[in-house]
């Protein structure tokens, strides 16, 4: 453990030290390190809210002066029993620690006493005292089970030194700014209804817009790359999943079947079984392969309510998905056209480059994950050509053992997201699995049957989760070939709304998307909120404008505008709109 | 009843009469008039086959030459049971009849004596022998219920003449031809699978691109007729239809409730409660108005197996859905919208002009459908509307009373089908019910709460529907700009695969779609082949060709080619084929 995490376990236990002056009944539950800080769940007597953290949070500061040291003690259930007989959480961790036979110790600090394995400073001077600070509650269930009793979960940041804290703060600030959520919510993007049910989300007009130009983006691109569009039904018969294994190893990610004419049928959580039924439609030989069936696929999964989180983790999202069919002769150069797909969409299209490449095989020491294998030669086999298509394709990479799916090799495509976390953007799987689960088969060029490999993939991973991070990459300000409104028009005063209307019908007629603002409000006000919708661009129309049959055209001031300058479509359109400036057909005669 | 109806309906009596000599055990069910003929629903002793049609059909022949009479006798429940008590399903008939009080009439012909309320020829010889012909067999339970036993129905056709038998069998020989799911087998459009479950129609690369292009068009189409796109999930809580009123309408259309965390959710089975929660999630003005919201919605529909017909009849669909949300001032210039907006596609793109509209209002004297309506005056300035706008609109329309929705009157656009049956291609709906249902208001020009109209339309009505629609009106020969591949090329031997995939690249980069056909089959066979998938155009390339460094083009020959020359995005392509071809971009050096 190094020095800052002991340093974030011992301010846990200062908190519970705090707040037991604040609160003698409070119950403690436990107080574990986490990324960037720590937190402590406990049960208060009376309700407790986020105005109390300044009182605590300065306790704990003294406290760091005081001189205390932490000293570990080793006892029994019995002794430890009496020691927590207040604290019926630690009684119940005690009564497992007995089970499993582990030694029980304690730290003392001061006066205080927690059930604790240890990794802490040796004395609270060594903790720095403005580099931590409590930011924040939540409730949260003991044990994680909404069976169990709701405590109150506090939770503190802790760093190195005051520099570090400030500039994770500052990042923090940042991310919230750029959070999906609340640019959607300022922007319209999209919306949750509490009638319909949470996890459900609505795309408004803004976001649907930017949604269907991603989709029809991928559409071309795809087709380009010699992609077949299919569209699958959204619900099937269980057969399907009995076959496919998903009800013995998915089915806590399904939800609960429906009922139709006395057969059981499932929402499905995934696509490939249903593009596995259209290779099956029709005998197939090598010249039908590679087929690469793609589907904008609407998917469900069962997530929990507590864990839903805007359109990153929602209870339905359409998958970029496909299913590439192939020999395993051609398995390399198919990946490879995977891996260029890629890059052409995400450096090429979207400016997003920080991304990195994860080699994810199997672990075999992982009994539970990675036990059932059989032909561990295969796995090595497919390792091998994924490897292979990365070092040909060109790029570094890093391996992550037993990272793989359970049906074989991966690539993944990782990224750091707005929060600073790690997260997978897009896919490449091998699997060997499903043609033999579903006796896919294909007639090799001897004329015999053969077994295809099958490559699942996603580019844009989920359009859901693909829109969420563009929204917080971009924060907000998306480039002008995927906004719904491109210009807003905005007339000074009501006497040159006559004027903007023919100027929108002419720059309509030019294929460019814009809104008038005939509101009756001032200007400023106008300007400020096309601003705050960080539409691309407006026209300024005053008097002499409508008499100079001219507009004025200005951006949006935003960074990201001029690094866009030069993306797909854009310069289709405002080569429009320049040609139509230019030849004059703004002005109106 | 016409005397056409007569001969039907005794005919159905000497096909029993027929049967009971082929098989004198079999019992009798019922055997009414349909369209165009007659069926008699039997159980047999043994397997029955198509194969004995013939036979009987000549029996029928020959008694309708034996001077036969039908006799009517009314007889007592309990002689009627004497007479039938060798035929259980005329028992069951009897017994209801008991119950209703009504009289038992008997039909004689010669021996055979059937329970019928009438409505026959005098004679047999009324019935000219060369004027009807029995046409198939099907499976058919008794009632029309799967608990009860499954029982034969033998169809017939019959009509006046020898001649309008066989105009009507031509146009059924067509329509077989055209029926879309005979020509989706043929060119791959849509197929079901046996595992994934009846109804729930997988559509094909060649079916999943045209569809796909029918959304880009309405997607455009409808963007620049200002309305809004949104994407709205496909679940909700229960709620939603406690509110909207489906549970207590319209629940056996919908499937049963999935459980999540406790709470129930259905898939839902129209789009507009989800959009009313649109409207509901900003306060509106005046100034919001009109609000036209649009969505390719997917809504699932029970409907039992037995009715099931490809992509018209199934468990799911997209609708090209849209409400408008507007003030009642404005509602006929919206009606008159979408009306405009119905005719361009139709008329304009797919040269559909044989509809007809119908303007379906309510039927006050019908209790069970109308008999809620309160607000009678309301209902009478809505139909009014929708007429002035049909005027104003210039258009003929047929009224038909009764056949409004509950929730307002409505117009319907009307057509014929392939099969030569009416049918509903599209719908305009005026809804005053919902904005109170879900307490829908703007602010109007007073600064007052007010409650908008709604107008419910379906352009396209659902996309399968009218994809299967214009499968049979092109007759799988599609437009130019709808189809996946556009272009087929076909080299005459493989010495010109070389040549052939450069042609492709050039009229890909040229933005045309294409494929090769490189295999080592003959000509012919691939022409053909070419021919039967109907692709518009091929390049045929042999040696001379290749020296010439030329392509000769080909087009498939169907009248609708010509006729769609200059339809949407065709010009386009051509146009690109033809500067291609006249540029020497296809003279590759």
């Amino acid at each position: 453990m190094k020095n800052i995490e002991h340093i974030r376990h011992s301010l846990a236990h200062l908190l519970a030290v705090a707040a037991l002056e604040y609160d003698p009944k409070i119950k403690l539950a436990i107080g574990p390190v986490i990324d960037n800080g720590f937190y402590y769940d406990i049960q208060f007597s009376a309700p407790f809210s986020n105005e109390i953290l300044p009182t605590l949070q300065k306790r704990m500061t003294e406290l760091t002066r005081e001189n205390l040291s932490f000293e570990r003690v080793e006892v029994s259930t019995d002794q430890a029993r009496v020691e927590f007989k207040n604290q019926p959480f630690k009684l119940e961790l005690i009564d497992e620690l007995e089970k499993t036979g582990k030694r029980i110790t304690l730290y003392k600090t001061g006066d205080f006493v927690d059930l604790c394995r240890g990794g802490h400073v040796e004395n609270t001077q060594e903790i720095p005292a403005d580099t931590f600070e409590l930011t924040h509650i939540a409730g949260a269930y003991w044990r994680g089970s909404e069976k169990n009793a709701m405590l109150t979960r506090i939770y503190g940041i802790a760093f190195d030194t005051k520099e570090a804290l400030g500039a994770y703060k500052a990042q923090q600030e940042e991310a919230k700014k750029r959070d999906h959520r609340v640019l959607a919510e300022k922007l319209d993007l999209f919306m949750v209804s509490d009638v319909v049910g949470k996890g459900l989300p609505f795309w408004l007009p803004n976001g649907a817009f930017i949604r269907r130009k991603l989709e029809d983006f991928m559409f071309e691109k795809e087709l380009k790359s010699g992609y077949k569009y299919v569209n699958t039904p959204i619900l099937t018969h269980k057969r399907l999943y009995e076959q496919s294994g998903h009800l013995a190893h998915y089915r806590d990610d399904m939800y609960s079947p429906i009922e139709i004419e006395g057969e059981e049928y499932y929402l499905r959580p995934m696509n490939c079984p249903h593009h596995h039924q259209i290779f099956l439609y029709r005998p197939l030989s090598y010249r039908d392969l590679p087929l690469r069936l793609a589907e904008f696929g609407l998917v469900h999964r069962f997530e929990r309510s507590g864990v839903l989180t805007g359109l990153i983790r929602a209870r339905c999202f359409t998958q970029n998905d496909a299913h590439i069919y192939c020999e395993k002769g051609d398995l390399k150069a198919e990946m490879i056209g995977v891996l260029k797909l890629f890059k052409e969409v995400f450096d090429g299209v979207f400016d997003i480059k920080d991304y990195w490449f994860r080699l994810s095989l199997p672990d075999f020491s992982n009994e539970e994950k990675f036990g059932d294998i059989e032909d561990k030669t295969m796995w090595d086999e497919a390792s091998a050509i994924a490897r292979n298509a990365l070092e040909e394709f060109g790029v570094t990479y890093m391996e992550g053992g037993g990272e793989a799916s359970f049906y074989g090799p991966k690539i993944d495509v990782q990224i750091v997201n707005a929060a600073g976390k790690e997260d997978t953007i897009a896919t490449i799987q091998i699997d060997f699995y499903s043609p033999k689960r579903f006796n896919l088969d294909f007639t090799n060029t001897k004329g015999e049957k053969e077994q295809p490999v099958i490559i699942h993939r996603a580019i844009m991973g989920s359009f859901d989760r693909f829109f969420a991070f563009l929204t917080e990459h971009y924060a907000g300000a998306f480039p002008v070939w995927l906004t719904r409104v491109q210009v807003q028009v905005i007339p000074i005063t009501e006497k040159q709304n006559g004027y903007a209307r023919k100027v929108e019908e002419s720059l309509r007629e030019a294929g460019i998307r814009l809104e008038v603002d005939d509101s009756s409000e001032m200007l400023g006000k106008k300007v400020r909120r096309a601003k705050d919708t960080k539409v691309p661009y407006f026209l300024i129309i005053g008097e002499q404008e409508m008499v100079s049959q001219t507009v004025t055209v200005e951006s949006r001031i935003f960074l990201l505008v001029l690094k866009m300058r030069l993306e797909y479509e854009r310069i289709k359109w405002v080569k429009k709109l320049k040609i139509c400036l230019m030849t004059n057909a703004c002005t109106i005669k």
